[in-house]
């Protein structure tokens, strides 16, 4: 992939974080996004814990949810979640650096589908997801990027 | 279903809540418990909002994940969620008041399917989830309830 | 719903059904179809049968997605899967005559969700599956019927 | 992995291929085989196609499914379906020649997720599969192969 494209992805993932309250209110991080492609980081805070004392799988889908929609978005086409999956081979837990990474399984046409894999400090997987797109009309940022 | 279920079921609601620091952290919730049933609201405030100025899917599926692990836990046999499913025919915005009605599907021996419809106060649907659990091993409060 | 419009929906079971090579295959019979509901059955061969010498999920599966598929296209308007999902509570096995049973959950503009049951003659579930689908442009028969 | 293991899964492969009718009856054959891994390749006939002219989703999803019921069983563990999900990003047609690929996304303990991706002569795909499996006792040959 080009550098241009990148340097697009970057534009389109800074556009969609300044204005990302969610992602500032669970201390969500972007990493990196290419084409196709975004990883993100959060911490699991107290706030974060269910009633058994472990992160709550909400917070995980939405990390996992976001490393989606960054990835799908990455094009500068504007996409929409149709679909989403998500399984939990273990529990993440208070304090735990979770890192999401979105990867582009397909894509054809305005529909896409992307597999998110969520890890802790220690490489251990605590989610697998899997998302569907739609992509819609429309551009994230600026043709011009 | 007898009053003594109702009971359990309600002891067991109130016991996870007490423990459940997200559900405070949302403002999330228990509406009404009964077995293999659980209603949970919460309202969309400006920390929810994603880049697009909606709010995250990633709250609509944790209100949606709440009545699923309620509902699940009801019968007071610990249950784990083993898969969960999740779209969104329309977008929930600042202020709605979400609610999340989760019922029981199907359960046998150790496994259990429950489908939740999150809807806003017009009574729109924003959120179709469908989860798995599994029961394992422990009870949620003492066998006495 | 209007006499006229179940009168619709029998002409969309039959248009597809006399075309349906698949459902002849399998020995698949439409049993019952209105608007936003199909109901089919088949019985397990022994052609069906895995190498644990029970019915294959996918013949199963083949069932419940006949249901989803005739169910929405019950309204006339040309629908495609989306994504499905399934899970089997239970085994089905040889001789078992199995009822799918698809029901709308939920029909917005261009996106619906279908949940189909499949049980065996005893009323055992043996498959829970969850359809979403895309109406396309077209009818599947004339607009007069 | 090593060359025993490769043998054990072949002897796998082998054993369930020769009590499984249902691939006889849908001329499915197993490609390949090793650990966490399964190829199964199928042709679509004129039985095959649904009222639209083209392959019916369930034998697509059925060789899919037994992609992945070869790789999650591949290590001589038995195993069943929990949850299987599929999507179809284009149509396959009368003649194709379906090649479906199974691969071991995680392990851990009982539990695994499995991918699928299905292909037809041209490399275009035509499902996306995810399956997760639950390991139960018992071994599918025996403990010396």
């Amino acid at each position: 992939m080009s550098g241009h494209s990148v340097t697009v992805a970057e534009k389109v993932g800074r556009a969609i974080m300044e204005r990302d309250a969610s992602s500032r209110f669970l201390g969500v991080s972007l990493e990196e996004i290419r084409p196709g492609y975004a990883r993100m980081s959060m911490t699991v805070t107290a706030e974060m814990l269910n009633g058994l004392g472990m992160c709550h799988g909400g917070f995980t889908y939405t990390l996992a949810d976001d490393a989606f929609a960054y990835a799908c978005n990455s094009h500068n086409r504007n996409a929409v979640a149709v679909n989403c999956t998500i399984s939990y081979p273990a529990a993440a837990r208070l304090g735990d650096r979770l890192i999401a990474e979105g990867v582009e399984v397909h894509r054809k046409g305005r529909s896409g589908t992307y597999d998110v894999t969520v890890a802790n400090q220690d490489g251990e997987v605590v989610a697998l997801f899997r998302g569907q797109c739609r992509v819609i009309d429309g551009h994230v940022v600026g043709e011009d990027g």
